[in-house]
């Protein structure tokens, strides 16, 4: 599954910033695939694209139409269908993470057949998976694992790519959730796919490749959380990481969704490691990611450090504070 | 998904004894509810049990046709379609294992519609998914967990819950494979869920029950295997077991389909130990249960011998020896 670029971001009538997050973290991340935004009258958020009718989007070469906006519930408004329709029928294909299948709804499946273009559900593969062989792979892999779900994974990731890449490394970013997709315009929805394919989509989704590149792998959930331990395991077996970097968010005292504790830090390197030797024996930590916005600066400050000190591994909030200190280790560790 | 008994057990044209070894395991397992056995005029396997038409078979009450044969890729064969044809319309449901969908025959969904009948493929579920929560539920479960996939856990849960039953305990075989799934009549097959589900798919399967009824729970893969480890973690995170049984196959050198070196059944008690305390903080090994097919009698003994000592466990080959000792274990251990 692959997006063809450029993109023009659908934004809908998004009530706030927060309700166009997918769209903004592909502006964030790929503004260069980005010619403009399309925002319905009700819109209160803007990208700071410009804004761009279909007929002008498609005349400048708009190649998808991609929806980057959350609805309540992940369902597809009635009145979206005639912008997506019109996007179709201007050659555009459309893409969407919404749990709503684009091509059930009767008009838009029926404007794609016509026009011959495709509707890419992000969230739905349709990749052939194969199981999982656990045979090492040429190439390097970097996996950014979490204390929990929701942690910065995603953000991270992204962060550590646009880094080695100005520092002149081969480096891709794996997505493996639909917003992670619709950002790298490819990757697979690893928490959708039948089970027994996680570790083999993980493998599908890191192939071989030369041994001085980088694939860095978005991680998903924690290995302690009771609700999706499984999908994380799997993604540390497929991707068999040469490196890992683990996200944190130190204010929670349990994990999202459940009652279980938030673990430690450590207690995350220690079982990553131990995992993840099963298909990577030289499996090995270059740093923590802190998602330090709850604090103060001062106090994110005073708390990276006594992370820094107690693990003697770089700590940073990618967002804050740059991932400088994780690429540094990581040159140090392999010779970048 | 539950399958409406009794069933009329069809083997088709079975090659060979293996090839209905579905249809065997049902009439192993669950003799009661299978009326009788329908067999095409190629078929060289024989269940034992009374042949009958489609017919005599609903004449009799039969609820559900139940295809016990596999075939080669899983498909459904053009000529089996006006069987299954005529048990819809004598009015009973059909139930496969196969990989073919059976509403994706045509004559046979519309078959089913025009007769009100229910088509089963225990593959498939039709359950609402919902993610694990991670919280204690009340009575008891046992898993089986193995070294490898196929080394006998389906059976020896089988074993355990008709040994508990013999004794008096409230015991429940929970099915987590199609096989187990037609031989229990209710289940889900855990390892063709969407991944996000796979803990929240067993906790579903084993809800909360009486203090003193046991679920046991059929294991899937193995949390060394790097196929797939995750379905392993996600069901024991889900199951939250009380006490896990090992299942050993001690010839093998690599885990099935791949290059990974066989564990050994101590690493999988302490890593079911320190990975399942998640959700159980009591959980414990209570014996193991070792396919011993390829040994010797004397052989085999030695073997169980050995592994008892050395983990101060029951050891036992459930097919040729039964399971008493880990029942009785199991009865110091909880009070049984």
């Amino acid at each position: 599954m692959r997006l063809a670029a450029p993109y023009l971001v659908f934004i809908g009538d998004a009530k706030d910033a927060l309700a166009a997050k997918t769209g903004q973290g592909i502006v964030d991340w790929r503004r260069d695939w980005c010619l403009g935004q399309l925002r319905l009258p009700a819109c209160v958020a803007n990208l700071g694209l410009p804004d761009m009718t279909i007929a002008e989007a498609a005349a400048r070469g708009a190649k998808t139409l991609v929806i980057g906006v959350v609805n309540p519930g992940g369902v597809l408004p009635a009145h979206w269908a005639p912008v997506l329709v019109e996007a179709l029928q201007r050659g555009l294909d459309v893409a969407s993470g919404l749990h709503t299948r684009l091509g059930d709804v009767e008009a838009v499946r029926a404007a794609a057949e016509r026009h011959g273009r495709r509707l890419i559900d992000v969230r739905l593969s349709n990749m052939r998976f194969a199981t999982g062989k656990g045979v090492k792979r040429a190439g390097r892999r970097l996996l950014t694992v979490g204390t929990d779900c929701a942690v910065g994974k995603k953000y991270a990731a992204l962060a550590i790519e646009r880094a080695l890449r100005k520092r002149g490394v081969h480096a891709d970013f794996r997505a493996t959730g639909q917003t992670g997709i619709l950002i790298a315009g490819a990757g697979v929805a690893v928490d959708a796919v039948p089970a027994d394919f996680i570790a083999g989509v993980a493998e599908a989704l890191t192939p071989a490749a030369a041994p001085d590149h980088w694939d860095i792998v978005e991680g998903q959930g924690s290995l302690f959380h009771p609700s999706f331990a499984g999908v994380s395991l799997g993604l540390l077996h497929g991707a068999q990481p040469d490196a890992f970097v683990v996200c944190h968010e130190p204010t929670r005292a349990t994990m999202r969704n459940v009652a279980t504790p938030m673990p430690s830090v450590s207690a995350v390197i220690d079982l990553t490691r131990s995992l993840g030797r099963l298909t990577n024996p030289d499996v090995r930590c270059v740093g923590v990611a802190v998602n330090t916005a709850a604090l103060e600066e001062a106090d994110a400050r005073r708390q990276l450090e006594a992370c820094a000190q107690e693990l003697s591994l770089p700590a940073t909030d990618p967002l804050r504070f740059g991932v400088a200190p994780i690429i540094e280790r990581l040159g140090q560790a392999f010779g970048l």
